[in-house]
């Protein structure tokens, strides 16, 4: 029960076909607590401007999110403002202000240092480094990234990945890493690039585990299990979860991160790396992102229960499940 | 054991980024025939011309597809060429010559008219309905289309699909038909056009089925059941099935046909129309398309043997199960 989340606190401004929300609640680590607070009690690291006020506070204590590690500082939260279509696998970004995020170093209290299970939010890679040279021990790292660092930051972020043990990402930006359209080749070099080539030298005996979103279409999560010293690269494991089917989805933002949170609240919560707890933590994962684009911003999320996710996590099973 | 085919015998020339094909044997009712004759023996019923040679007619005879409704006529085989980039779900049509095709009339022979399991293939939903009328009782009715007869004969397509039992399109077509871009709600549209409304009277008392293809993202198949004389509209049943993942697709085309020969193979070799084996005839169909892509043209589909289909089946569990 020990999960730490470091990503961006934001103010968002989002219009779609449905709705419209002004300066709301977002970013991707509240998204993300806002989901793994079902399951376990994360706490969050990032940095808020003087803006952020007792009631956007409270939003977040209800879940029982820990909000020790958020930095308040003078000035603006980052603010973000976009825009979906009906298609809503597309959105245009109509503005970026980061404000107090621009300076943000991620420090991480005493007590954040002993946690155990990590997800380092998309931020800088060169901070999601520094994130983990704070810590003592980890058990399980999580990685986001954007296309922004797969091109600009690229050996900092080949460094970073290099110490993540689940690496989750869209599939636009697995083939732009990977520099591979094809999603199976493109997920055999990105698990290289998180030390499978080294693995002989015992250097990266941890499991590497690579999630790819495709939005309203679900998810393929791989994995390349040891079998001794040798690699084997034909027992790639490899396990699909379709996107659950919504007759309205009206905010896509934050599905992504939500969907993080849930994966990473339920491995926390059971402390179980095996492949098929991993499949088990990925439909949860996708159950909370499911709800998060029912409504508008995190309303949704704030608003559903942990048994609402379970009740999801079994009509997963009636949609995916066939006899043998 | 009983499976009736109608549909289309081509010559295609295929061009994609991995190869090409010159007037190789393909169709609609090819691909079907060649999926379904790993589970039973198919009927074909089609118009070849006199460049039909008796080099096709054992590729399709080896499989144990009965012939005798291929009707030869003089001049040319319909023709197709496509081309295909690098992204499958985009095909481009380079040239169609409808040749003998034009005046095709589908006669069914006597004991074709004693079939059970009927597909009709994608022809003028005016000739679909013309084979119904031949045939004497039908337990399963499967229907095909397109979007040019969606947007040309609509009144027509109304009438065949108010006698489908189990309808397969892909996406956009789904969408066309529905005018509904959400695909749930499009499916209940669709279900709606092929007889629910009417249920109350006990007309329509046969259960529809709605299989939307999603190429590279499999498919989503639903179904209204009947529960006594209420229409139980929040009891859709619902179930996904992801594409194979593949690190080569080929030759996309025939993927749906065969996908469709591979379910009404095993929907006419089981004779059971549940919900649990009409799940299981879509995996093995897709097992079946699978397969159709790997090679150019029919090659592979002419090669594999029913334990291929057995070993994928199981693999798309692997594939898709998780624990609960």
């Amino acid at each position: 029960m020990s999960l730490l989340i470091v990503g961006s606190v934001a103010f968002d401004t989002v219009e779609t076909p449905f709705g419209k929300i002004d300066n709301a609640l977002g970013g991707s680590a509240v998204y993300f607590s806002l989901a793994a607070a079902n399951f376990t009690k994360p706490s969050l690291v990032a940095v808020v401007g003087s803006d952020f006020t007792a009631k956007h506070h409270n939003a977040l204590k209800r879940k029982g999110i820990d909000l020790s590690g958020l930095q308040k500082t003078k000035g603006q939260t980052f603010r973000w403002g976009g825009r979906y279509g009906f298609d809503v696998n597309n959105r245009e970004t109509l503005f970026t202000h980061l404000n107090v995020f621009q300076n943000f170093q991620p420090e991480l209290l005493p007590h954040h240092r002993e946690k155990k299970y990590v997800f380092l939010g998309n931020i800088h890679p060169a901070l999601q480094l520094q994130v983990l040279k704070q810590i003592k021990k980890t058990e399980l790292v999580g990685l986001d990234t954007m296309n922004y660092w797969i091109e600009k930051n690229r050996p900092e972020l080949l460094e970073v990945l290099s110490q993540a043990d689940v690496f989750v990402i869209n599939d636009s930006e697995a083939r732009e890493l990977a520099k591979e359209h094809n999603l199976q080749k493109a997920a055999k070099k990105i698990l290289e690039m998180m030390g499978y080539p080294l693995a002989e030298t015992g250097k990266f005996a941890r499991n590497k585990t690579l999630i790819i979103k495709r939005g309203e279409y679900g998810l393929l999560m791989f994995r390349l299990p040891f079998s001794g010293k040798k690699i084997k690269g034909k027992n790639l494991q490899t396990f699909h979860l379709p996107g659950y089917p919504l007759e309205d989805v009206l905010d896509p933002t934050g599905a992504g991160d939500s969907f993080a949170g849930g994966l990473m609240g339920y491995l926390a919560k059971t402390e179980n790396l095996s492949w098929d707890n991993l499949k088990k933590a990925a439909v949860y994962g996708s159950a909370a992102a499911s709800f998060c684009v029912e409504k508008m911003g995190t309303k949704k999320l704030e608003e559903v229960k942990a048994f609402d996710i379970k009740r999801r996590f079994k009509e997963f099973k009636n949609l995916t499940h066939f006899a043998v």
